[in-house]
């Protein structure tokens, strides 16, 4: 009993605590950066670039069109918010070695969503880049969730592979999964939904129990981020990640290549179409000069051909589709 | 006529155009980095940091707690993300040499809006940082105006100066405004809002006219980046920005090198409170070893003590205060 009411008293809202004592709680969570020459609780952190280069990206989530707060814990949050950047990271071929993450969050918000999203971050780290953590943040007010990520990697002497290094003859080659996050985002919007359209989370437990692999695809997904290195040492001479759908980022590298890309339906799987337009699944899409020892978990999936900016499957033309922001989102949160 | 058909026939907001279209608008709007050795439109940047180390920071700002679209212009918006971030890397006394910057904006917004900040991000760059630029970015959708800016910087060789080496017996210097953005601030909470509190955007061309350089000094201050170096240079052993007033700022180096920071009341100006409260101005707060010529155009406001964690003014005791986005922040937008 004493312990409920001792609980009662605490502030357990983020706007209850503030920013510093909302900081105190999330900063010990966090493990350090091999790569942190000075940590979080300055004006800045020093990082550590060893070639005298860095790689840089950016992706904010928000709530609503990135993310249902029905539907994910805070734990999977701080875990895809880390894993789509990390995977930008890799896709140059280089190494993650630190993040620094705002987030904009509601004064109503439970202080333990932060601890979860914190803890989230955390582990993905350890799993996907060991060694890379948090040197740095933000933390203000807003009406709606937001999550913002920068990430950093190192090219340890390595030239970054680009969109545009792609040659006809080379093979398109792509590690990661090709799907299971738009399977799972279909089924949550099929089945964890109720009669209105807003997101039901009891309906997402039992999802979790049916299709547990599709639904971690989605709110949790875990891309092959050491490829990225592995590619770049292997000689791959182009490479993305596979964000928005394996079209409309192909389309990106043959664009940006002047190449064409032929992709070959039997090397897709069961399901080309979902092969082709599903998003979010955070692979790489990498092209390798012919004949090259393809770095694992690398498959072949098709030839890049002399058809600028064009795709195909089979050799027969298509069109790309895939996710946009604003066109992707009707509105909605929950 | 034919031309104003035309016009009416172009997509005009951010969800007409979609991200693809949306950044085609942005992007040439920017100035390359000097430091970027791969600019935007990969999965990452790659940035040079010529001494094997890099400085970074990372800020939101958010429409509600730290901008009303009735108040500043969308030039002072890109203009203030900017700027506030420039002082983190130069409290560090580095060198800013590149900003990536991911905006989530609602899809009714007029993509004129985000030109606008695009175009203050680039003026600010020039005048405050020259040489510095946008590497990198994100867009996409949210129902609150978001802009999150990550700045980065080069220290040159150069040990970071952080909030933890101030000794007791050195100078307290600063470079900056002392309370005019709170000026400003105050200005437009008493006489550009309505009955109701909501912001006004009449008024604020009134006050803009009637209080320029206290207007400006809120929406679109113009910290002196370049004194983060010269203090470096000059031997300082303590710097921050000073973000939420000098009072609450000055109490983190304090705790932070654990001792006092007695000012001189004569120093800070004939409105001593308002001096130490008043947020925002983003002036720079060094200490310097005793006899230290102060580099332009640091001014001496006090004197290190011993008694850790303290502040006094003309040696009695007092608090601090200053700005939290929890407790300052109504939940009101506008």
């Amino acid at each position: 009993m004493h312990e409920r009411a001792d609980q009662a008293a605490q502030p357990r809202t983020v706007g209850e605590l503030g920013e510093d004592a909302a900081l105190a709680r999330i900063l010990p969570r966090l493990r350090p950066a091999d790569a942190a020459l000075l940590g979080p609780g300055d004006d800045a952190a020093v990082v550590a670039a060893a070639d005298g280069r860095f790689v840089v990206t950016t992706d904010l989530m928000v709530h609503g069109p990135d993310f249902r707060l029905a539907w994910s814990t805070p734990f999977e949050l701080g875990w895809k918010a880390a894993a789509t950047n990390l995977t930008d990271v890799a896709a140059m071929g280089a190494r993650p070695t630190a993040l620094v993450v705002a987030i904009a969050a509601p004064s109503s918000l439970d202080a333990s969503v932060l601890e979860g999203i914190a803890d989230g971050l955390r582990e993905c780290l350890a799993a996907l880049a060991p060694g890379a953590g948090v040197v740095g943040g933000d933390l203000t007010a807003s009406s709606v969730l937001t999550i913002a990520v920068t990430a950093f990697g190192d090219l340890e002497g390595r030239p970054p592979v680009t969109r545009s290094g792609a040659r006809p003859g080379d093979v398109v080659a792509h590690a990661g999964a090709r799907g299971d996050a738009a399977r799972g985002l279909a089924l949550l919007f099929d089945e964890a939904t109720d009669a209105s359209g807003e997101p039901d989370s009891a309906a997402v437990d039992v999802l979790r129990d049916r299709h547990p692999d599709l639904i971690v695809a989605q709110l949790a997904p875990s891309p092959p981020v050491g490829a990225g290195v592995a590619a770049a040492a292997g000689g791959a001479t182009s490479m993305l990640d596979v964000s928005d759908g394996l079209a409309r980022d192909a389309r990106r590298v043959a664009q940006a290549s002047g190449v064409g890309i032929d992709f070959s339906a039997a090397a897709l799987g069961p399901d080309v179409r979902l092969a082709l337009a599903g998003g979010e699944d955070h692979g790489l899409l990498a092209t390798f000069p012919p004949g090259t020892a393809l770095p694992e978990p690398f498959e072949p999936i098709g030839l890049v051909t002399d058809a600028p900016g064009r795709l195909f499957v089979d050799g027969v033309a298509i069109d790309s589709a895939g996710w946009d922001p604003y066109s992707g989102w009707d509105g909605r949160a929950g």
